[in-house]
């Protein structure tokens, strides 16, 4: 603990003096610079550039969903650059995918480490041949975030395979417990050689409606997002139940959504229930803090305490995904923190802004035995050390709490705009979640011309569920963005009014 | 193609200055140095620090299955160097993933790179907003050794992802086909949301008995190596069919074994019709060159080309791992460039020493749409610059056809010594497969004993299948390694005979 404080006071001067600094005095010749605001100078976006170079790494690598090609080495901050020149404030973060900024110094001087140097050209078979310093970076970076309650770690190579391990340790879990902690039988080992039970059992992973939990084939039979992630592609039989439908203004639906808010949990129980009896049970059931891809669907903390509630009850592991809520963009790290648990999730997935990925867990999600939950890179420590700085970065300039407030206020603009635009502007979602916020359009036709007209503009944002433009800014994104935004976004309601 | 060229000879160029330079002429103060021998300082391995470092890992992160801890920025080449300063002659490379050598010159070189600091810490969600220098990447680094006939590429973060975004491609152009290429229709875009057909069809991935493809869901139902591989999680009902199991030595054996992978093609025909006829239609084979984690089991090309005939005629799509048998360990670049296919495969996987993962593929095995295979990173450009420098480090330096020839030495060095001890060595494997070489040890007790033995004398190797010895040395293992590998070998050989 001495030498966690040590490092803490040493990183956090250092940064202190960092921030002080003009940025002219760092000594790369590619030194970040700050932009102030977006510029446009093609008619429209993508420009010819971006176009023709798409059009040539479509012939090599699925390019139809490129929205512009990136010149990264010019992108700062909250500022995207296209490879016309064009600057964007990048609202949408790749996917909700960067927490710190284009070209951060931080990262930049990591990246110029001997020891991430290192790391990342002699990536270890992590579960084998771990580094002698591993339990020091867990302990420094990723484990000191860790959600209160998990004291173990996990880590992957991206979000689904973060969930998808974190299924296979619970239907373990699961199983561990149903044959009373013994050891396996014969008949379950030859029989998984068959895929099927028991060895294979017939256990399933409960989701909800219009969520999503990634796209291989055991995440991709938890989601249930859109048709054009699932069609053609076999799925596991897995219960899926209704999420809450709440209706906004919440304040002027108190009784209503407290309704709805029952009826769904009441149908989790049932469909636990139903589902044993199929011979079917639930292993687990794996839910967002807010379901983002299906178009930032909110529910309330009191929802998800009953769910917790529930599984506990019926002997079910929660699975709560914060592979996009988590990481500070909600005004707190974890997104599940505000629902006041008074037992944590049995697994908290991660990824996106944590450019590392992986699951919290409590020890009994933890194998019987070594190599069950296991491949040959279990994660990649570079990205640990990377997830180390972001998280520092963070701490040091209270970026969780200036999200928080900064979110407001971006609400509180929002609010205002849809009462002068209630075609554009509806069901706005996210208050008190920080700069998580969302808002449905009319039909899907104006959401697409809201997000292509800010595109015009030179403002990034994205599109998600049916009708919904989902903000997903990175935690860097202030006073001044957020002055940029407001006005950039008021004139393309304006055009499209 | 100009700049390709140009490229190649200016890369070149700078190699040659390279490997001509003592290694001191570095300016890094932690600069490579050569090793020329295993050291085992303590009493055996793990030493006492490992043992410490590794269960202070494990109260974090599962480190049950580890060896060692390990000092990576001590490791240099062929070496690795543990926490207690012990030099092992790594022969397992990570479980087969690291092509070049630990602490590599170039490597190095690249990760101090301005563009690759860049990449590496802004990672794009590479779908829709890929760096503008994508197509040229590609083209120098990953393309440059792109499996015949496969002209496209996508882009994963390890096998098992590669993997099953193969699977989903195959199943997708399978439907596509299927339906005469016209648009899906409303029942297919509503049951698909609730995992039922026709929308999620029940399409099957044929596998063969004893191969293994990832451990995720669905890669994990095509596994069928060992149970502790497999037990407690749910599997999809796929077909597994009887991968040949030829007689050693193979040239005392021939008519036993051609019989033996006849009755296997045979084999799969009639699985593929079984299949169909239960509604279950087989969409694509999965197959290993070389079944690598089941022990090594090898099948001669005129297997491969049956199996190549036979999917052909079926309308069943052929997708070759080589995840394990890519990269030259084999002798050749790809496994499969001996087999003579006349009609390239659909889709060939990568992974493990390509640092960089996804698979190659035909225009036929693109999805009818964008956004159909896709996730938020797409795969990772640092990790595909790395791939780039380690294909132009391994043809710069010749490291195919080194591994060909130093392979042969290596196997005929373990046949004279299977001959003085054939409890210890049987049913060797790999002629003229490079250095990518097995064989049998009488029972799993005495295979423990060899692996355990080497180790305690500073060599790495790998244990697989039942009472397999792999050997996965780098392509850097030269005639040196192979003499003290030699040495080590029958000294330990002698102890347990």
């Amino acid at each position: 603990m001495t030498f966690l404080a040590r490092a803490a006071t040493r990183t956090g001067r250092l940064a202190k003096q960092r921030l002080n600094q003009p940025s002219s005095s760092s000594s790369s010749s590619s030194s970040p610079k700050r932009f102030y605001s977006p510029e446009v100078k093609t008619s429209s976006v993508p420009g010819p550039i971006s176009k023709k170079v798409l059009s040539e790494i479509d012939r090599l690598t699925d390019a139809r969903p490129s929205i512009v090609a990136v010149d990264y080495a010019r992108c700062r901050g909250n500022y995207l650059v296209d490879a016309d020149g064009n600057r964007h404030l990048d609202m949408f973060g790749q996917i909700a995918s960067i927490a710190i900024g284009y070209r951060n110094e931080r990262l930049e001087e990591l990246a110029g480490s001997e020891e991430f140097r290192i790391a990342v050209m002699n990536r270890p078979a992590l579960g084998v041949f771990p580094p002698k310093g591993l339990k020091e970076l867990l302990e420094t970076g990723l484990m000191s975030v860790r959600p209160k309650g998990l004291d173990h770690i996990l880590t992957a190579n991206c979000g689904s395979t973060a969930n998808e391990s974190a299924y296979k340790a619970a239907c373990m879990a699961y199983r561990h417990r149903e044959r009373g902690h013994s050891e396996f039988d014969q008949d379950e080992i030859t029989s998984c050689m068959e895929n099927a039970k028991p060895g294979s059992p017939q256990l399933t992973i409960m989701s909800f409606k219009s969520g999503f939990h990634g796209r291989l084939f055991a995440s991709l039979s938890t989601t249930r997002s859109k048709p054009i992630h699932k069609l053609d592609i076999p799925a596991f039989d897995w219960p899926a139940v209704d999420w809450p439908r709440l209706k906004y203004p919440l304040e002027q639906n108190v009784s209503e959504n407290q309704a709805e808010v029952e009826r769904c949990l009441a149908l989790v129980e049932e469909t636990i229930h139903e589902s044993k009896a199929k011979g079917r049970p639930v292993a687990a059931l794996v839910v967002e803090p807010i379901q983002s891809e299906g178009g930032d669907n909110h529910a309330p903390p009191a929802f998800f305490r009953g769910l917790r509630d529930v599984t506990k009850r019926l002997g079910v592991y929660m699975i709560v995904d914060e592979v996009q809520t988590g990481v500070g963009a909600t005004g707190s790290f974890w997104a599940h923190e505000k629902w006041g648990l008074t037992t944590p999730p049995d697994i908290v997935t991660f990824s996106k802004k944590m450019q590392a990925a992986g699951y919290y867990h409590t020890a009994e999600m933890r194998p019987s035995a070594g190599y069950r939950n296991f491949n040959t890179w279990m994660g990649d420590p570079a990205r640990s050390m990377q997830a180390r700085t972001i998280i520092q970065y963070i701490q040091e300039n209270g970026l969780v709490e200036k999200t928080a407030e900064v979110g407001g206020k971006l609400y509180g603009v929002l609010e205002q705009l849809g009462h002068r635009f209630p075609g554009l502007i509806q069901s706005l979602r996210g208050k008190g979640e920080g700069t998580f916020i969302a808002f449905d359009a009319e039909t899907a036709e104006k959401r697409d011309s809201i997000v292509s007209g800010l595109r015009n503009v030179g403002v990034l944002v994205g599109a998600s569920g049916e009708r919904a433009v989902r903000l997903r800014p990175m935690l860097i994104f202030g006073e001044k963005e957020l002055d940029i935004f407001s006005d950039k976004f008021q004139a393309v309601l304006k055009d499209l009014a």
